[in-house]
Order: C-alpha cells, then sequence, then structure tokens
C-alpha cells in the first residue's frame, strides 16, 4: 500500500541558489480501481527545493509501494504532490504523470505547487518537458 | 449520431488546485460532408477543472459517436468543445483536432475556452502540446 | 499560372472564438526565376478567421496554379498571405515556407498579418510549429 | 580565404511587413587555428530584413570561402553575423552555429544583432530553433 | 580529482555584444557517494560570458578529473557551475546534467547564476534545451 | 458490409517482368465482432502481378466497406488476401495488417499467397517491411 | 501467481495457410527474484499457428499473472513459450522479452519453438523484429 | 515531356569491380493521368554498372521532364528502369518509386533488371532500402 | 584493473533449447594506450548458452573493472568475447562494441565465436542489432 | 593531396579471428571536379582484417588529405578501397560513400574487396549498414 513513511530526505547543499531538479520514473504502475486492471505510468517530479532534496532510492521504493492500489490518474498525482510537498516543503513542484492507452485514449496529469517565479530565470526552461516527455509513450 | 448526453463526469477531487488534464484519442473518424469519405483524426482534450472532471471510458464512447456523422473540421472542433465545456465547467479547456491528410493538405484546428490564467505557471506548460503532438501524423 | 480566384471561402461558422486554423501544404511546387529549374516546398497556413474560413480543396488548387510560375522564395511567401488575406480578412494570419536544398542551404520563410493578441491564449500555442515543422525536410 | 565581398544582396519586395528568413547550411568547413585540423559546422542565419536580403548564392559561395581559414567558433559566429548586418543592415539577425564533437564535446554559439521586437509576433517562432536543429549532431 | 585549476580561459573578442555559448559534454563520470559504483551524465554548460571565454581542451580536462570522485547529483551541478563563474565571471551561466537511469529513475539538474535579461533576445532561446537535450537518454 | 465486388482491376501494362507493387492504407476501421468496439488498423498489401493490377482508388472503397463489418484480426486479414487473390491473380501476395493497442497488447498478422521466387532478386527486398512499416503506431 | 489456465484458444479459421500473427505487450511486470525488485518488460510473440490461436484478452490476462511472480529474464522467456507451445502447439513460435535497464545493461530474450520452415516464405519477414522492436527501450 | 535523350552516360573507371550505385532523387512530379492532378513521388535507382554510369545532373533534368506527363505509378517505375537500361546496359539495376498519400493509400513501386549476382557479396547490402527509405514519406 | 575473476555464471535452466541472450551495457568506459584520455563504449553481448549463463550483476561488475585499463578498441572486444567464452562455454557467442567518435570517426568492432548454426532459425533474428544499435551514436 | 603513405597499419592481434571492424567518417570533404565546388560525404570503412589493421588516426588524416582534391563520387569510393587493400591486404573490405544532396539527389556508393565468407557467421551481420547509416541523409 502507498506509503509516504518510505520518502526520505536530505539536506539541501546549495539552499541560497534557486535550481531545479527533474527526476523521471519509468517504471510506475498501480491499478485501476473501477476494474482492477494494471496502469501504468511514467511519473515525472519537477522542484525548486528549499531546505530539503528528496533521496532518490526512498523515491523509487515510494512509487514502488503503489503497485497494489488502485486509485484514479486525476487522485494519484495530486496525492504524489501533496506527500511529497509535505515532506519537503520546495519552492515550487510540478508532477506530471502520463499514463498508456486505454480505449484508444492517452491521458496526461499535471499538478502543481507553489510559484514559478522560484524556477531560474523565472520560469520553467523552455524545452523541460519536451526533452523529458518524448517519444510515443508520452 | 454524435450523442452529448454519452459523456459522464465525476466529482474533482481537488478543486483547490488548478491543475491540468490531458486526453489525447488517436482513433476519432467521422465523415466528409461533402463527399461521404471517412476522416480520420486524433484529438486532444486539454482542461482545467472545476467541479467536474470528464470520464475517461464516456469520453471514449461519445468519440466513438461521431463515427457516421457527416461534419466539417472546423465545426468539429468547436462542437467538441462546447459540449465538454456544458458538461463540467472546466476553468479553462483546450481541443485541438489533428487530420489525416486529404490532398496533400494536413490540417489542425485549435479552439479554447476560458482564460489561461487558470493553468498552472500562468500558461500552457512548454512541451505539452509538442510532446503529445509528435510525429508525421500530427 | 498562380491564381487568386481560384480560392474560395465558407462562412466561419463559430465567429464569436478566436480559434486557430492550420493547413500544411506538403506538396508545392514552382520555378525558380533565376534558372528555370522546379523548387519545392511544405507550404503552412495558421490563421484565426474572422468572418470566412478558406476552403481546403480551392486552397489546394490555388497552390497547384504556382505550379509553373517563376518567383522567388521571400516574394511567393508574402503574396500567398496578401491574396489570402485579401479573400478573408482573418484576425490573424501567418504563412511559413519550408524550401528543399539548395547548395547545402535550406530557407525558411515566415510571414504574418494582424496582431497575435487574436491567438487562443494570447499566442501562438507552444509547440504548433515544432509538432508540424518536424522531420529533416522540414 | 574568407571575403565579406562575396555576398550580394537584393532589393527586399516587402518592406512594409517584418517577416523572418531562415537561411541553414549544412556544409560548412573551416579550420581550427590551433590545431590546423578542419572543423565542420552547421550555420544558421535568421533575420528580418529592412531594405535588402541575402542573395541565397552568394551567401553559399561567401561560406564557402572559409574553407582554409584558421578562426574561433566564437569568433567566426560573431565575424559573420558582422559582415552579413553590415551588407543588408536588416532590423534584427541571428547567426547561430553548431560544431561537430571534438574531446566529447559538442558546442553551439548563437549570436544577435537588434531588437527581437522587429520580429513577427514580437519574438522568434516557438520551434523555429527546434525544428531546424533537430536531430543529435545538431 | 576535481580540479578547477585545468580550466584555462581566453579573452572574449566580442565583450560588447551579449551572445549565448553552449557546450555540450556527452562523456561525463563521477561515482556514486553512497555505493562507490559509476555514475554517467551528459554535462551541458550555457552561458554569456563577460570577458572571459571558457577554453574547450580545458573543459574537457576539467570534466575528466571527476571520473574517480564520489559525489551527489546535485552537488556536482552546482559545484561545476560555482567553478566556472568563479574562473570567468559570466553575465548568465547554465550548468544542466542530465544522468543515466537508476533504479528506473532518469534526474536532471540545472542551476543558474546571473540575470537572463543578459541573454539574445531577452531569454534563453527557444528551442536551445529542446535541440540540445533531444534522444532518449534525455 | 465488406464487398469485393467493389474492386476493379486494370492490365498491368510489364508483365513480362516481375515487378514488386506496395499498397500502404492507413486508414483502415472495422469493428470488434466481440464488443462492437470499431478497430483502427493499417492495412499492407504487397504484390508482384500477372496479368492484372489493383486499382487504387478502388482499393480505398473496397478497404472503406469494412467499416460497419464485425470482423477478427486473423480472419480479416485472410480474407482481404482471398478476395484480391480471387480477383488479379497476382504471381504473389502479402497482406500485412497492424492494430492499434488493446489491453496493452498491438498485433500484426501477415498472410501470404504464392511462392516469393516470383520477387525481383528471389525474395522480399531486404527493409521493404522495416521501410514501410516504421513508427510507433504500427 | 502466473497461471497458464488462464489462457483461451480458438480455432484457426484458416489453418490451410501458414500465415504470421505478432502480439506485443508492452505492459509486462514481475518481480526480480533476488531482490525482490519489480522487472518491466516488453513481451512479444510471434507464431503460426496450426489448429488454434490464442485469445487475445486471455493473453492479457495471463501476462498479468505473472505481475507478483519471481523470476529470471531467461526462464519467464522460455516458460512462456512452453505454455503457449502446450496450448495452442502452433508450427512455429517466438518468444522475444526486453527488459529495461538494470545496473546500466539493456536484456533481451528470443526463445523459439519449431522449423522456421513454417514462416511464409520460408523465414521471418525481413523487418519483423525490427518494425516492432524500434525506440530506444527495445 | 520525358525525354529519355535528356540522359548522359559517362564511362565506368573501374569496370572489373561489381560495385553499387545508389542515387535517391527526393523532388519527382508528374501528373495523374486520370484526374490531372500533380503526383508527388521519392525516386531511388539502384544499379551495378557494365561500361557506363548515368551522370548526375542529367539524371536531374531526365527527372524533371516527367513534370508535365499523365502516366500511372506501375508504368512510370517500369518506363524509367526500360530508358536507364537501354542507356547504359548495366549489369543489375533497380528502380522504387516512393508515392506520397492519396485518398489515406501510399504506394511504393520496385522494378528491377538483371541478375542480382551482380551485386557486391551476391546480394542487395542489408540495410541499403531501410537506410534510404527511412522517415514518414516513405 | 579489468578482472575476469568478477564473472559469475548461473546454471542455464533451459539447455535443451537453443535461445538466444543479449546484453547492452551502455556505460562501458576504459582508457586510450596511446593518450591516457578516457574512451567511451556501448558493449552488446550475444549469445546462445550451452550449459552456463552470465550473471548479469556480475557482468557489470566485470566491465567496470576496465574503467582505468588502457586498451585498444580492437583488443578490448577481442579480450572480453575470450574471457566470456572461457567462463561459460557458449555454443556461440558475439561481443559487439560501439565506441563514441574520436576525431570524426565512430568505430564499432565485431567478434563472435562458434558457428551461426547455433542461433534460433539458424541464424541471427533480423532486428536484432538493429533494433538494439539504433540511433546515430552507435 | 590525397596521400595514402598517411596510411599507417598496426598489427592485428587476432589474427585467427574473423572479426568485423567498422569505422564511419562523418566529416569527409573533397571537391568537385567539374564546378570546382566542394563536395560532402560521411565515408564508412567495413572490414575483416588479416594481418594488419588501420591505425585510426592516420585514416583521418589520410581523409583530410582529400580535402582540395577534384574527384568523382564513384571514382574516390573505389580508389579508397583500392588504397586501403593495397595498404593492410584485408580478407574482406567494404567502402561505402554517402554524399550530401545535389540537385535534389542524394548518392550512394559501395565497393567491395574479397569473399564475404570471410565475414563473421558468414555474412555483413544484419543491420550493420542499417543501424550505421541510419537517419534522412543516408
Amino acid at each position: 500500500m502507498a506509503d509516504a513513511a518510505l520518502l526520505e530526505f536530505f539536506e539541501n547543499q546549495h539552499p541560497a541558489r534557486n535550481y531545479l531538479i527533474v527526476h523521471t520514473a519509468t517504471e510506475f504502475t498501480s491499478v485501476c480501481p473501477m476494474t482492477g486492471q494494471p496502469d501504468f505510468a511514467t511519473m515525472i517530479v519537477r522542484y525548486v527545493a528549499d531546505k530539503k532534496c528528496v533521496e532518490l532510492k526512498s523515491l523509487k521504493l515510494y512509487f514502488q509501494s503503489y503497485r497494489s492500489d488502485g486509485i484514479f490518474y486525476e487522485d494519484i498525482t495530486n496525492r504524489i504532490l501533496d506527500e511529497l510537498v509535505s515532506g519537503c516543503s520546495p519552492h515550487w513542484m510540478q508532477v506530471e504523470s502520463r499514463w498508456t492507452v486505454r480505449g484508444g485514449i492517452h491521458t496526461v496529469v499535471y499538478a502543481e505547487h507553489g510559484r514559478p517565479e522560484w524556477l531560474p530565470s523565472g520560469g520553467l526552461p523552455s524545452g523541460v518537458s519536451a526533452a523529458l516527455g518524448g517519444g510515443c509513450c508520452g
């Protein structure tokens, strides 16, 4: 069962600089709450840390803990954002989930916390999403 | 015959956050009102929900209901936008239709409802359209 | 000989909404005025209609009418823009011509009419040009 | 030896419109001033003409005239910009040079003259650089 | 051991123009401080020089000097930025590190120094990151 | 309803040469016999004609006649092959159907009539299938 | 737990013709027997049926039944082949599993049953594997 | 009007070696004999010369001479093969024409003269067709 | 220092079937014996096991042990093949090394042990190399 | 001036094994003997060594020595093959030259020395040419 307690954080060694960190997890899977069938997604976390950074291995284990949970696309994206924000209080964070095709329809959900003014150059660098999200599986 | 009554909506579980949802349907087909020949499109719906979200399976069935209708590219795009807006009153919504080649010409139509200020970070994230619309078939 | 009289227009059924229409013609050919050799281009028309829309088949025939004309890249792009604007008085229109390689150089010309404020979301959607212009001949 | 006198210009037939012209030359070669080894680049010229346009064949010959010159990446990009600006006084011009890999490092240099306000829609169209610069050697 | 003393700089020959230089090093490797396993990254340096430019061969040697160092993704990116800024005091500089997949997660870190107003056209050209960061390795 | 009588054939003008003809129809749609949901495929016909060739427009109309038929992937591929062979008695023919994803599974069916010795160079040219079938949608 | 009893088969309607069927399942997941961590693969089944064909939905459910099993790459590929062969006795069958990266290494396993003489044109059509296996994730 | 007299040939300087020459012309256009509408193709000539080679510029002019001719896909491919064979008597030659989409169908025709035994390594090198024919216009 | 003792093997659970295993390691690095500069390669191992299979984690560690060794491209490829063959006596094995660009030249080396008759279907499946080796950097 | 004396060879350390070596030089340039204009090519050398291997740096310098020579595509390919064969007497060698577009035509020339039986697995590995020659420019 999804467990936010799996998340670990470490101290941001460069808190004076607002820099951007992007983690793209291509092996996310959960279960459809309607049909019980497995769902598959690429889960992208982008953030500007304040005092804490997300520890990479704990993030992997946290994502794996969703493997048997039945939960909607829109809900899971917001829930991951809430739990990460709760754990590390970033200046800004965006969670993007890209789901594989169901019934000929491909879905993507973006949820965001904080003001984009915290981003370097005052905005999400052009090409961040495009470069990471390329390819046909979206 | 296209039937907006097929659309179902569910309650947005995170109404306090303005987050973006994108559905890309690659198997849309209708009929040309001039020639009676079938037309094929990729239909993309992007929106920021207010109180309701579009239910994915009902969206598939709604799109399928256009299979035998004769209707112009420009009209169908606006009509889908009107019917979805009517059903869920989103803060912002964009419908994009990408049609296969006819006479060596490839057509895309974008129609939009509401103010982009509702989008996370105050605008359509860079790369959303590019990432989803890649490939040669538009 | 290029003949703007070939262009036909139909009434915009959604004049209250500023939506974007994009036509990409991949089979454009004319003749170099210097050498008499054939030139080849992809011709892209993007516009926000006011009262009239360009009829797709007539656009194809209009483009075909350039097949034997000798005319420069820069000139042809502006001329097509002028003739389309003259015919349908759009709120905003952009013509982009992408020419095949000559002497190891690949040329693209963009010409625009009207204010981008007419575009949905107040600007050309990110990725419009990239998505349509992809590929090596771009 | 690089010779700006090779450049020829012709009268801009549409001076009242600020439109964008892009020339991409994929066969540029010069010589490294340190090692005497050949260097290879794609040279991209983007501009908004005032009264004169760059003649395409003369541009090819001008670029070829660098074939035996020993000159640094940063310097050559600025020099080409200076000589083109000197010849046609454009409202706005950008020269981008993309060099092949040396020591596992790939370098790109962008130099610009004039204010981007001259560009159509008040800025470089989204996707211009991406569409032209695609591919991994870009 | 990583050694900033390896970095060499040369005089910027065009200090009056704010132009953009981008170096992409695809063969960066260091060691994970936790596991001792090697890490691999593409390291991208984008900057607007003031009086000095980074010498390309010295940059290669500087990057190679990280080969045996154990250091975190977030830290290494900021450290490289600090050392380059210290050496050449650029108007603006961005360091982007793109790391190969670990545990199904792909990480990118962006750190930036200075104001983007120094960039040509008042911002990072659209497509710069997308064009350079393309391909499946991020 | 699928109707082989729609197929027309014309006289092969080069019967003395065994040459290969390939038609790729990207807009094929039929209906799943189990669920009544629409199916979508790319249908590829490769053949070496004897006395007759398939007329292209009639092939389009014949494929369109499957639009409302409920029929399995394996059956439809063999049936199209049977009906085309019956109509033009080719030396060799292959029908390949590439279906869009259902339940996370993408299916392709290949059926063949006649001996490959009839093919030019005694076999299917290397790359024919690869070149035509490229892309992720199969 | 993996359960071959989930597999269903239907009667091959064209047993007199040796035609090729290819199913590509992109959402396969199991568990590493060493670490307990999830593994992800694309599983491809290619076969020439004798009297029975694999029913597509049952194949999906059969693949899903591996979701919690701990099993090696080499073993799982051979086991799937054994169970499918046991159920439908095909003339020829190949199972290919393409696994996501672990420790910087990407693994593919191919196992085959029967003689390739059963394949149409006496061999696996050139491009079958290439066309289906494209993209960087194998 | 198509005119084989435009073709020029030069003496093969290496007649003792059976080597392969491939010319790919991406700017071929003719006219549909049924509708009078322009057709567009990529025309590929592959051959093993005997005593004569095709002169490249004359090949371009010969292809251009088809610009106003009304002729079927299958016929034009065989005719070009006949006229080239007549002019240079190659050991082996293949002409491949790849036509743009008409009615949602994309057509390719391959015609061949002579025995493939003349090819280096006794066959068309693996990848020749695939490498040249890549991309979506194929 | 490269150490074959790091390699571990496990018992092949399906010795009666000649199936193909492919491991692609994208993070290989060694040192140039001439210049002392680091070299980078993708190392591909394809084999048909007899009684033993290569254990994946030990293969990773074995490849990492080359990190500080100075050794030529041709030599390293053959040496890895020799050491793997020595450890598991496969029926057939191929080692392919793809090196990053040096001096504008990209090098690949293929070395093979045993007879290809051991391969399934009597040869290396069409597309194996192409599918794995895609992309321009080899 | 092209100078075969620049070529250096080193002793093949594994003469008992027939393994394949492939060098791809993407920065080849010479001059057109008709027009004096520069030509650009990718030059690929594939071979099975006997007693000697081609030294990589000397190959680069040898290719650079063609920079000012006027020579035809067909001739240069055979000449490079002759000079390399003369220097190292390989069991088998193939030279492939891929030239940039001239007059809308892209040319490739393949020349070969020796019997393909020397190749590992008795032939050029499937995908060698495709993998190296990918991309639209051949």
